[in-house]
């Protein structure tokens, strides 16, 4: 089944790609934005038919390689 | 509030980058990955109250900028 993870870095670590993007917006007349910030998002399709032992899988990943716990947090979703 | 905007390749397209996580994760022994693919991931704070406005701002903004739609497609969601 798929899950997917979302990487995302923690609130209070300077995310300046998401600045640049929301400039980049401003300058396109996206006038009304507060904050941008970016992460990554991965789409793991894995064998194992039990939503809860596949997020484990995907969970396990995140820790082991996806995320960086240092400045990012990660979300576990499983797709529909 | 804030919404969330998933950027990814379309089916078709080939995923180097996803592959390449695919086969380091099998090298770190998780064997049972069927696929792996990449994306982006934006979190959007808007100055809208309403979801529906603020997911169409969102959505012009990934049409204008944040996506490529020749070989990406994208997925606006409202996060509680």
């Amino acid at each position: 089944m798929k899950i997917s993870a979302i990487i995302t870095l923690k609130k209070d670590v300077l995310d300046p790609q998401g600045k640049v993007i929301h400039q980049t917006l401003e300058d396109m007349n996206f006038k009304n934005i507060n904050e941008v910030r970016q992460g990554k998002y991965f789409e793991i399709d894995v064998k194992e038919n039990d939503p809860k032992k596949a997020k484990e899988i995907v969970e396990d990943m995140c820790k082991k390689l996806l995320a960086n716990l240092v400045i990012e947090n990660y979300k576990i979703i499983e797709i529909q």
